[in-house]
């Protein structure tokens, strides 16, 4: 097995075995054999009369010390990923509301409404009467209504999970008591459920699931869409992918994380500073690189060049002409501060809650950050001084993309071929079969997959079946560097239904080159808008979310973020495939659940599947049932 | 070893053996050898990379597979733990503030004001103006004021934080930044930056897992009083305890877990179906009994006997005639339902959030809380026709106990001595060096000691040494087992001085026998109830918490909640001895914060010591050394 699917970037990995230096796939390779109880989610570490773990042969032990059995612990320690998911976004998520908060009463120092009509149409999505009010007001009220989602203690449906899906929807996961009504409130519940003697029924503990799940899902579309308000809504925009984007004569600064309030700064004190970057010598001036979804967020807004997904993140350092690792929250390898330390690469840490022993901390909130950020471009450019000529080593391979598929910039495009009803283009040819269906891509890399091969290998196969494919986050950045968001990828990969479809409406739209045929919509916290375009379809259609031709996939599944992402999406009635087996084989109980019984909760539920051409024949079928089920043209029957 | 430090209850386990049953002890035994990995906290199951494990002995791997070392891993877990005993108390407090609010709104079928004096006071605390209000508006502006605790987004330091403690430890929190402002922010806080990628740095880590355990104490106050309010302040009461409180010829009803909603209303309906059971052949009634904290709740405010605390709580069944077990939250082994299935025992859930297959489950929230409960009550007089004569196996032993000591029953009764500053005879006789100083007992039983052993043999040798106990949870349990907290315990155990001042304040007081030596505080919440008395001492005296002679101990510590609370415990600037150690030793450095590096911090620290008899050494040097730099007699130094 390869380490990278990018071929050109195994020069790096050579590199660093050749200077002693560890990296992920190393580290992993030095792990194993992984602990099996652990895998299977059969280890219990919950309280200091054990820990415990569950003989999966059934041979040994088959309850833990206080009774707990396979089933309980499988539940408790998987609740427990989904509820750390949803704490994370919803931390995302608030840090941007209570910036918006800040911004309305007009003491925020560094930030500003830049879409005031999003504002507004999302005021009026919320509910919140605008009429007569000034900007400032009303972005005070959507900020208060959203935080609400995070302070709310009487049992009202959170705002943000009530007015963003399908009416049948809600009501269904009102119905399940699962519609939450508090973001914080259904993680502090996961935690004090799995507490030692709490909680025993695993039904009850993955209902309590879903439900912090949703929290996650809330806890997205207040990040996604009030970073919209702040920073700029996406609009379709060029740039290149991979570690090709780092330049060997420019000052190179990566930006790495989740939170755009960091980068959004960074990118903005580029200019100003730029003529010293020229005159410490570096010609090409100052280059922000973007690193997983801090680098979605500025690739999409600003068109900043993408250098990494998550697996790879350390190759950028081995290039040896990264002056600066700036990182803000969440998937970032703490083994990036000693590999920095082995270059003149300086490492940041930004965020009050994300401290790396070895990093210098300059905070990025509000009150500094405009200090800061000139403080963090500054010592980037003393550093490129001290840059050793002789370990560098830059791959020369870098993807040209096309970006920015918000769910608004898509509606735009379509809007220029049908402006009364702009999603009536991408329906008739979904009704006619041109389009037989739509994947969501999302989720990780995992170091127990070639990186980024089971992204690109689906994908390939899925286009080839002429289906549409949304990406986000790490999915989203697999795909960018490997070439696939592109005009190029749509004649080359698309079938040819898909193919026409693709080449007409970029035509019709103004573009005179085809739509690529994978559209990255975002970070991983934009599975919002991946949302938000179904909900637009299905309402449109006048089905429910479940009844679209629609499956996502995170073949590279691997943080609790994913696991809460993969629940909510099976909350929403849509189908999810993983490419890895989550930890919970231990209790065939919860595994069934999950990949059967959910179905009947639900709709949603999972397929696990590690080889990615089957994944497409497993999705392409979901889909092609789907078809069938609303009684339109179906591909295999035609065929037939 | 012997399991049980009470061998009347051995006949018990022996029998269990006997009849097949495995019990805690069994479970524990077929888990031997425990993971090593776990039990040092270098464990990790953060992401689905893994799981890894660092080499304690530095042959295999340093560094996960992100490269997260063992520092970041141990204290990623610790903290976790600590978020998981916060957001337990959390819950419990805000069920109670919710039915107090709901009982301020009428709204409430089944639950009531039954203090309103405290009320009041809470209301002047946190500073409600109640002028001119009637009483359910102030139960309204209290429990809303109340849930703010769990709703605040805004930086103000909970209301529970602010108004409970020493002003100057009020300061000193805030100045580290660990004086939350909503305890379930807290929580999620902590699921959020332990998320793969994000806090890396051991120390930022433990900072933030003393900001959660802070909301852990926040939580327990509201918990504490609250439920003063709805069910009444405990006052002196006398009882009995240990499994010889279950009748031979009653129906039995066990109350387990930890909140009061649930077992005041089952205590409420006992009058009414009294015949009902008598009818059924039961010539004594119905006959409740408390296990866990449940029990300390009904025992303080109802004189409920206790049949047992954590460890023993399978015996109860297995004495063959209890008819119900009726659970709530927290602690409750799973294996019940189990060896309720081999008895006649009905096993009831009555949460929404706990459930235990096997289990019937009837849920006691407020609105068909009184109909559940009868119903609950007249299963179990079915169940006692269906008992096994031949089964039944009732210990015989035991102790008389006189509990209810909360802060105010204490005022209350030193007010007959003193009743313009009734803490003096207390602070008195501290500084004269009758009483050398406090200790406060709490905690868990843990399967990896012999029940109730190190709690005994501690109490016993600190009583000699004249030091005054105060005890909660399952603490309280173990001594109320074990005959030490009655008058005879005074006379047998406590030293000369102590002994004398126990006698003169307990006729003084009006009650003609000596005080306990140990006062039962209530449940594990009601550890709030000791931070109360100090913070009253500690302001009467003008000094600070950590300058108190006084210690708190839990030598049988075990669940996530017990972490929480050591952990605030010394963040109020006490010294907490434990008996066994937390999943740490894998971190050198997370281990030295723990037991020395905090002294700097916060005043508080962790002292870890196993044998009873030392511990109890090393904490009447410690209460030596507190009385030698408050410049009170040391009785150390008078003997020399």
């Amino acid at each position: 097995m390869s380490k990278c699917h990018n071929l050109s970037n195994q020069c790096l990995i050579d590199k660093a075995q050749n200077e002693k230096i560890d990296l992920v796939w190393d580290r992993y390779e030095k792990m194993l054999p992984l602990c099996g109880f652990g895998e299977k989610g059969i280890c219990c570490r919950i309280c200091m009369k054990g820990p415990c773990r569950i003989d999966p042969f059934g041979n040994g032990p088959q309850e833990g010390i206080c009774g707990a059995n396979a089933d309980t612990i499988v539940a408790r320690n998987l609740v427990r990923m989904m509820a750390a998911g949803a704490a994370s976004h919803a931390s995302h998520g608030k840090e941007i509301a209570k910036t918006l908060l800040n911004v309305g009463r007009q003491t925020a120092k560094n930030y500003s409404i830049k879409d005031p009509e999003k504002l507004k149409a999302i005021a009026k999505n919320i509910n919140i009467d605008i009429e007569g009010k000034d900007i400032h007001q009303i972005a005070r009220e959507v900020a208060y209504e959203s935080l609400m989602d995070y302070s709310r203690f009487e049992e009202d449906t959170c705002t943000w999970l009530t007015n963003t899906i399908t009416k049948s929807r809600l009501e269904k996961l009102e119905g399940l008591g699962v519609a939450l009504n508090n973001i914080e409130s259904s993680v502090a519940d996961i935690m004090s459920r799995t507490h030692l003697g709490t909680d025993a029924d695993p039904i009850n503990l993955l209902l309590a699931g879903m439900k912090t799940s949703l929290g996650d899902y809330t806890g997205m579309q207040i990040s996604t869409h009030l970073s919209d308000v702040l920073f700029g809504t996406p609009e379709p925009v060029i740039s290149t992918a991979n570690l090709g984007v780092i330049k060997k004569d420019a000052v190179n600064i990566a930006v790495h994380g989740h939170n755009p309030l960091l980068s959004e700064i960074i990118v903005d004190v580029v200019d100003e500073l730029n003529h010293e970057a020229i005159a410490a010598g570096a010609t090409a001036g100052i280059n922000i690189v973007g690193v997983c979804c801090t680098g979605n967020e500025v690739l999409l807004r600003r068109g900043i060049p993408m250098a990494s997904n998550y697996l790879s993140q350390e190759l950028t350092i081995l290039t040896g002409a990264l002056e600066a690792m700036v990182v803000d929250v969440q998937c970032i390898m703490p083994s990036l501060s000693k590999i920095a330390s082995c270059y003149h690469t300086k490492m940041f840490t930004t965020m009050p809650e994300a401290k790396i022993p070895g990093a210098t901390h300059l905070e990025l909130h509000d009150e500094h950050a405009l200090e800061n950020a000139r403080d963090i471009v500054r010592q980037s450019i003393e550093a490129f001084k001290r840059r050793d000529e002789s370990k560098i080593l830059i791959p020369e391979e870098k993807s040209n993309i096309i970006a920015g598929f918000s769910t608004e910039s898509i509606v735009n495009l379509l809007s220029k071929i049908d402006s009364e009803k702009p999603l009536r283009p991408i329906i008739d040819n979904i009704v006619n079969g041109n389009i037989r269906g739509v994947v969501l891509f999302a989720g990780c890399n995992n170091v127990k997959v070639t990186q980024d091969y089971n992204f690109v290998h689906m994908a390939k196969k899925l286009l080839e079946n002429n289906i549409l494919i949304l990406a986000t986050g790490c999915g989203a950045g697999a795909f960018a560097k490997n070439s696939l968001m592109n005009s190029e990828a749509t004649k080359e990969y698309a079938g040819e239904s898909l193919k026409a479809v693709l080449t007409l409406l970029g035509k019709e739209a103004g573009l005179d080159v085809p739509l690529p045929p994978i559209l990255h919509m975002g970070s991983c916290v934009d599975n919002s808008r991946g949302v938000d375009l179904a909900v637009a379809l299905a309402n449109e259609l006048g089905v429910d979310l479940n009844q679209l031709p629609l499956v996502a996939s995170a073949p590279e599944v691997m943080s609790e973020k994913a696991i809460a992402i993969g629940t909510w999406v099976t909350g929403l009635g849509v189908p999810v495939h993983i490419g890895l087996m989550p930890p919970v084989e231990g209790s065939p109980l919860v595994a069934n659940v999950l990949t059967e019984g959910l179905k009947d909760v639900v709709d949603g539920y999972f397929i696990v599947e590690g080889d990615p051409l089957t994944a497409a024949d497993k999705l392409t079928q979901v889909i092609e049932e789907k078809r069938a089920a609303l009684n339109i043209p179906s591909a295999v029957k035609e065929e037939k």
